[in-house]
């Protein structure tokens, strides 16, 4: 007992756990108290039944959620691309092709310099929610590069991702063959002790479908789950070559035929959407309602990268969702959170139940829908992160 | 010399004062240092000859820039409207009739509830960067009410403005001239020791042409400034009705004929836009660009307020603008801080020069143009207010 913590006086508990009843994916809770031992939630039940704890963290009335779970983000890398951001708002398309900018840069870093802004965005994401966070390297390219970037990402995240095939370096301009046997040879086997997914770009100008499914396939032989960039740009094979190779996530999802939303309807692969790469590159946004009406499931994550989504923030992504996209504010949550969790094949975390992991964020508003409602505004109160209470931000 | 402080070791000083020569109207400056004494900026110029002083702020390279002015916003209210949010992105359109809600929440809240919450947000927004807030009354619409409301507004900001004539109170309903006779008779009389601006919603289902003439005339002559809603739910008389009463500002500006932005472009009324309105509405965006191009000055706010547009957050407000309205990142950011000032005929905030207000943030980003490229994320690192720095975010 002396170690346990309780969390109460909730204004509104979001358990994710279905069967309280409130008609939202949410499972809401009110009059709540979460009990927390070793780094999991031990208990949840309502607060006059609350077992005595060790400490006690009063949420003030606030919303008490499970943490974010942002399952796509590029973090390793060096350099920004600010200039070229301000150059396509004044009206240059998004092709791209910026990606090489990155790669030069991220190549002639030190470790130091990587890990130094792998940890700053990790923070950041953190103090606005955000407990689980998946890394992918592909900004460096090389063997030893893709090697680093994984290793860096492995340092703070088990949710580590190698995208050798991101893009093509320059220097196999005109070669693609030559370097998709490389990712799946030598780059694959310096990068697969650090990481746990493979993943491709799978897109006009970057990966085509027989170049996608060979890597994928070698990266599930070598032990890595699969997940896939697919229907970003333009319509393509991509989403219905990630369901037949049972992907744990299709991410981007854009531009999708009928026939992609039925593959991803009956499947167990899940949609995530990157409202934040059509903010930043000026883009139609995905059609969510599309996908959630025909019973697919809908992650949401930042794609926080120098170039086209450079946002670690989760509640933005949320609010852009609902008001974009259509989603409901619970939906969005949820997506955002269990729906995350599931793009992983996680089951520890985005849920708050005896046995998962004690990952939650209070709010400084009484209800989840505050997320969508006040766009922009840091309403993340307290993060607690394996029942560690954070720097309060 | 004790009292004074630098601040250096700026990546990017945004002064707002033209003739840097840097091609944008931010007046920016590299290898800067700003020295404060007695709450007012005393000295900017080269790192290299900054006077000595008694204390320094190290900006770790981050950008420097004067506060936000946020020239539009609705304050003093009581209880939320998440719930109307949340059905209005199901599909409810908005026609603002769920201000009444709020009035009724206001009439019944003591003092010391509208206090805490209008000193709640301002700190909220103090911590986003915005320095100097303008607050609005609106949601009392009786003589007592209004008045109180003016006068809590007043404890926190020098801005305020009397907005009686927000919408007509139900117990008005089909008595519209008697409620604007209140208007101009005792409420004014009751509010005008606390108001600096009074304002008119001049809108189809608010107030006409004639009703808002007569209130800012009369409010005019008691020696309040002229500000107003106008053009937001569609066409109408607004815009040019400012101009022609001398408006420092009139707001919203979605729906401008030509007559409008020619009318704007001749005058010394700046256009205010709230991109925080249509985005929580989702309504389309004013056409920023075309009153820019039209060579009229345009601001910045957010128009915080429990119906339309619950946020406090600038930053947002620049990131929507270059996103939804075509400015530039250096235009929004401008809007955003000297814009407001002229919005509010201020010269002594929204700029860094000798003799300006020491109201300034520090970023955690090297330049301004982050506020747009990194939308969302909360990256204000330090905010001084009158030369005070204030608790960091």
């Amino acid at each position: 007992m002396s170690g346990s913590l309780l969390v109460d006086n909730v204004g509104e508990l979001v358990t994710n756990v279905a069967g309280t009843g409130d008609g939202s994916p949410l499972g809401l809770r009110r009059d709540a108290a979460v009990l927390i031992e070793e780094g999991r939630v031990a208990w949840v039940g309502p607060a006059r039944y609350a077992p005595a704890a060790g400490r006690r963290i009063d949420a003030e009335g606030g919303a008490v959620l499970p943490g974010f779970v942002d399952s796509h983000a590029h973090l390793v890398f060096a350099g920004d691309r600010a200039t070229e951001f301000a150059a396509r708002m004044a009206g240059q398309p998004y092709t791209g092709g910026g990606i090489r900018t990155t790669v030069g840069a991220t190549r002639a870093a030190s470790d130091g310099t990587l890990r130094a802004t792998v940890r700053r965005l990790v923070g950041e994401a953190m103090r606005q929610g955000t407990t689980t966070i998946e890394i992918k390297s592909g900004y460096g390219l090389t063997v030893a590069d893709e090697a680093r970037s994984l290793r860096i990402a492995a340092e703070v995240t088990g949710e580590t991702t190698f995208l050798g095939a991101h893009v093509v370096p320059a220097e196999y301009a005109g070669r693609p063959d030559d370097y998709v046997g490389l990712v799946c040879g030598p780059m694959l086997a310096a990068a697969a002790p650090y990481a746990r997914w493979v993943d491709v770009f799978c897109e006009r100008g970057a990966f085509d479908a027989d170049h996608t499914r060979a890597i994928l396939t070698v990266g599930q032989a070598a032990g890595l789950g699969v997940r896939l960039h697919a229907n970003q740009l333009g319509p393509g094979p991509g989403v219905r070559l990630g369901v037949e190779l049972g992907a744990a996530s299709v991410d981007h999802c854009t531009h999708l035929s009928d026939a992609d939303v039925e593959a991803l309807a009956g499947s167990q692969t899940v949609a995530t959407l990157l409202p934040g790469a059509e903010f930043s590159t000026r883009s139609p946004y995905p059609d969510a309602r599309r996908l959630l009406d025909a019973g697919v499931t809908v992650a949401l994550a930042t794609d926080c990268n120098p170039g086209s989504s450079y946002t670690s923030s989760m509640p933005f992504c949320v609010a852009l969702a609902v008001r974009e996209m259509r989603m409901t504010p619970a939906e969005a949550v949820w997506a955002a959170t269990a729906g995350g969790a599931r793009a992983l094949r996680r089951d520890d975390v985005g849920v708050l139940r005896p046995g998962a992991r004690a990952d939650l964020m209070i709010l400084d508003a009484p209800s989840h829908l505050h997320l969508a409602y006040r766009p922009g505004v840091p309403l993340i109160r307290q993060v607690l992160h394996n029942g560690v209470p954070q720097c309060r931000s």
